[in-house]
């Protein structure tokens, strides 16, 4: 069996757990990585997670059957610029990142029409940087988001959902606006609000906080310059969430009202019992209707 | 060695934990509690969490040295006008709420000159209820914040902080409007907006929630009605919290521009270090300052 030519575009804590989870598996895959930095090369070789080592991306990806871009969402349209000359026709692309719009108009605009680009985002990762936290069950059992547009190839869709699934995954089909959309609700408010809710605080509040606020503010201790790339890509639907969450944060306001005490306690039961619908369902207790 | 005769007056999460801790100390105690429901009077007796299980906190406390006062912070005012006329000259009373202010004020007022109350707030629990999640072991290098006043009785203070001292905590003095103050920013703030960010979001959104979402919003897994006690209670913190939050969310609007890239990033290394720091101190690796 001849072994699927595979580049990982970026070999941090994603790239690093891709390679990681190939090796796992039963098909053969032989991987070429592309990083920046000499160190995280040097690293993901030493690991197994990559057995080739590029610091230019278009020599990472010329002999390839298989890209992904695994580096922050900021750094993918310079990379799409530099790897569109040299991908082989046939070539398959996509990526890790945590929105959507950008790279499928940007994959669109620069890559040539004889490769096919589909985008992902397996919701998968954590807080810690760097390949030295990669793991090869990372995506099992977890969900990957995959953005067609009308225009995407089907069978190349069909190859990168399989692959996905070869690492576990479950899967999901969204467009990327709704991705976008979406996930600005669900992951990046989050995170926006933990860093305010640590921004926020007095040296002398902070010496009390207990386990409650450190996991609430787990989230928000991932790396700036990553999240800044994805905070400013999906900047239009960030906003749109921070202005709800304004609009529930205004309505506790009005059941702070000692009148409102009812109300208040039917709100946090209902917020509490939906959380715990969703923690089962995420356990696989439950199947969503 | 003659037996504490401990009073623990709602025998939850709490008091089963505070009960099963004195059992595994070296002190002798002897446990009255009290509880509105049966079934968790029975429990608790089951796991020897108290020796004698009462349905009226009056007579729960007639022969007692020490009350603690375990239940919902909304019923600490009812419950110290019934305990009242039946407390023994010389006891001590403290509790375990999570606000500080109103139970102080209504001690003050409610109890006889004979008893000595001292207000604590032991920073330990769960977002689960009930003597069967209770442990022996969750005041453990816990944080306890003490409430005295300029009319604490200087040995009463003495003798709740050693009672919380046998119980492997660490302690801490503020003043009840200080305490309550803190508290909002660091823990009834991050209830609130972690119901928030359950509120605003769609099925469809939540769907997509990983493992970065359930982490965030664990805390508002709690009960309802326990913590519309602690929000209407401490209702002028928690709103001032909220606009402090608000300014937060301001601040990063105004950073979503594309032209504040640079600033943006700042902002969340900035804050990502503080929440490293305050893990590395909560886990003793580094002394605060």
């Amino acid at each position: 069996m001849q072994p699927t030519r595979l580049s990982i575009l970026g070999v941090g804590l994603l790239g690093g757990s891709i390679g990681l989870a190939c090796r796992a598996g039963t098909k053969p895959f032989h991987i070429m990585g592309y990083g920046h930095r000499r160190a995280s090369l040097d690293k993901a070789r030493e690991f197994s997670a990559i057995d080739e080592a590029y610091d230019d991306p278009a020599a990472a990806v010329r002999e390839s059957d298989f890209v992904i871009l695994c580096t922050p969402v900021g750094q993918f349209l310079p990379i799409l610029r530099q790897i569109a000359p040299a991908l082989k026709p046939g070539a398959l692309v996509t990526d890790v990142g945590s929105t959507k719009r950008s790279v499928v108009r940007a994959a669109a605009e620069l890559l040539p029409p004889t490769v096919h680009f589909v985008g992902s985002h397996p919701i998968a990762g954590s807080e810690k940087r760097g390949v030295e936290f990669a793991r090869a069950d990372l995506f099992d059992k977890a969900l990957c988001i995959i953005t067609p547009t009308p225009h995407t190839n089907p069978e190349a869709l069909d190859q990168v959902e399989s692959f996905w699934k070869t690492l576990g995954m479950r899967l999901t089909r969204l467009t990327p606006e709704e991705h976008d959309r979406f996930l600005a609700d669900v992951s990046h408010l989050p995170h926006a609000v933990a860093a305010a809710l640590i921004g926020m605080q007095s040296d002398a509040a902070l010496a009390l906080a207990g386990k409650g606020f450190l996991d609430a503010t787990r989230i928000a201790g991932g790396d700036g310059g990553l999240w800044r790339d994805i905070f400013h890509d999906n900047a239009d639907n960030l906003r749109d969430s921070i202005k709800r969450l304004r609009d529930q944060l205004d309505r506790l306001d009005r059941l702070l009202d000692p009148k409102q005490g009812r109300e208040l306690s039917t709100w946090l039961d209902q917020t509490a019992a939906r959380r715990e619908l969703l923690l089962r369902q995420k356990l696989g207790e439950v199947t969503p209707d």
